[in-house]
């Protein structure tokens, strides 16, 4: 879907929220609607279309600005949300709404001040809601990603990369460095890569301990790829794997397949965190299991829908999500296995191709 | 100076904002006050003391909090703003303040319920303005970091890395490789590589293109080290430089000269620009210098103080900023000079030391 498509689509929101134009600041939400990536920039998208919609960023970014975003009239000015509110009166905007869940409340006075008249209304994740249903390109984006992550974790295990005597920080660099290798600007997250007894702490950072033979070792790693991330987890052994490794692999394993398998548009995102959570509860484990089951992915690494036991609403065909449960024996080691994969009507499609069986190396 | 130090400097800072407590959810904040690396938490900090306050982060990081926050009762649960505020009452607190530049207007709707009778009273800024006055621990990890890069500068240049041929995309990254060799987490931002007519691109991200000898080429960038960013820009010459090129470097060399000399304590803010941007101005340059002169560094790559024309505010001895004045020549090239000082009363000190003569390589 083009950029001008995607702003027609939250054109088509506007009259559901009781606004005629929609001020967007936050910047991946403003990258979506134009395909601009500097750091700084606003968007006024009118209901009546382009024409009357305005793009702003700052003096850096003029070229930048008129190579990405052509199709709008630019403003260049620092303060890209105050100025477009300012705007809004000449623009007959009558009721503009803001993004409140990205305004910050002293934010919203400036805004309220420069707006001058024009009333500011809340209007919160139009467009998150837009993005968590990925169009083609987006769905193209993220396979792209996801193959780099594929890829690199093969080279890193090709080149036995995954060696006692290693540090975690020397494995994590070298694997994100397989990924810059395939094309990837860069990780999408902070590498965690946990050896040992590190494998229980759910977000470990690696650290200069060395791998051990007979070590969980848990790699939880994304590729950015044009501004698309890719996240993937596996949980390998360096060794041959002990009795408890592989009860604790298998577990969350099928814990994993059964998340996978509930994913279905209309599928309530809190059943699907139910479905995988019950496998590792009837295990008696459930108190391991200590975070949701997935969420959405795309030019954010975590972003909606959410899918978690307390999480609300349902999933929809095109949406891109983790399924990643874990358990975590504090002192010993932790499993996580996740997959990112893209709704379907006819079943989940992998996003993820390496392979889910336990990994001795 | 340490965690509980830097607490009770907050503390100070209490009755001026009217409040008894101060609901910190900006998880840098967060990080300075406690230590906490992790990517969700907050700190009620109680004008009472230590005793009276608590840390709040979810079951991921239980390990890690007691690891990194062993001085402060920690609460677990996932919404850390929401839990802690609903806590205030029993902790007798009777003003609360929020960090109002912070929170959301969807959020501070959703401390409010919490809250529950305990008034939420703005109080915007009180850590960032600690922050701006860097203690000796951050201004030796500021060192290190600035250290870094210049190692990793010297070492791409030692090693014949900036020639032709070579892809902006291949010499950033070599560039950010040698950062994580002499012990950088990763670079402090998006390496600026642009050679040639991009030079003049303020804001340029790296691309496929070749280096040509000739060209100038600008790098501006950095290495985080134990949370800390440094930042440093040079532009150089592939080879001799043309008489426009030496002229355009020489004039920005003067406005960066400039600057540094205006770094004082008590110095305006809006006067230390004005001292660098009057150097351009008077060449007939000042619509080509289209940014601010520069930003405070810390544990964030830009924060404050904010150093440009429309800025307000004065200078204090302990302050880490940047000076970085440029002049872009659309199509042709642009030169930009940057570094990173501490404001002292005896003058200014660089932490970044690579040479600031135009290095022809």
């Amino acid at each position: 879907m083009s950029f001008p498509a995607r702003r027609s689509a939250l054109r088509a929101l506007l009259p559901g929220a009781g606004v005629d134009a929609l001020l967007v600041t936050d910047l991946v939400n403003v990258r979506y609607l134009t395909g601009f990536t500097g750091s700084n920039a606003a968007l006024l998208v009118h209901a009546d279309g382009d024409g009357a919609s305005r793009f702003c960023t700052d003096g850096r970014y003029r070229t930048q600005a008129a190579a990405e975003v052509p199709d709008l009239e630019t403003v260049i000015e620092r303060a890209c949300g105050v100025g477009l509110a300012a705007l809004a009166a000449k623009l007959s905007v009558e009721r503009l709404g803001f993004e409140s869940d990205a305004v910050t409340v002293d934010a919203h006075d400036a805004l309220a001040e420069a707006a001058d008249g024009v009333g500011l209304h809340r209007a919160p994740g139009l467009v998150q809601q837009l993005r968590a249903v990925k169009d083609a390109e987006e769905v193209e984006a993220l396979r792209r990603a996801c193959a780099v992550g594929d890829a690199a974790l093969a080279d890193l295990l090709a080149a036995g990369g995954l060696r006692p005597g290693r540090t975690e920080r020397e494995v994590a660099l070298d694997l994100e460095n397989r990924m810059r290798a395939h094309g990837a600007t860069g990780p999408a997250f902070e590498t965690i890569l946990a050896a040992g007894a590190h494998s229980a702490v759910p977000h470990h950072r690696p650290t200069d301990a060395e791998l051990r033979a007979g070590d969980l070792v848990k790699i939880d790693f994304g590729a950015l790829v044009d501004g698309y991330h890719s996240d993937m987890t596996r949980t390998l052994v360096l060794g041959p794997a002990a009795g408890w490794q592989r009860e604790l692999h298998a577990l969350v394993a099928e814990a994993q397949a059964a998340g996978r398998a509930a994913l279905a548009p209309g599928a309530d995102v809190a059943a699907v965190d139910a479905a995988a959570r019950g496998v590792i509860e009837r295990a008696g484990r459930g108190e391991e299991f200590v975070h949701g089951l997935g969420h959405g992915v795309g030019l954010q690494i975590h972003e909606a829908p959410y899918i978690g036991a307390s999480a609300t609403g349902s999933l929809a065909a095109g949406m891109v999500v983790t399924v990643e449960p874990g358990v975590y024996l504090p002192g010993r080691g932790g499993v996580r296995i996740e997959d990112a994969l893209v709704v379907r009507d006819e079943g989940p499609e992998l996003l993820t191709e390496t392979t889910r069986e336990l990994l001795e190396v």
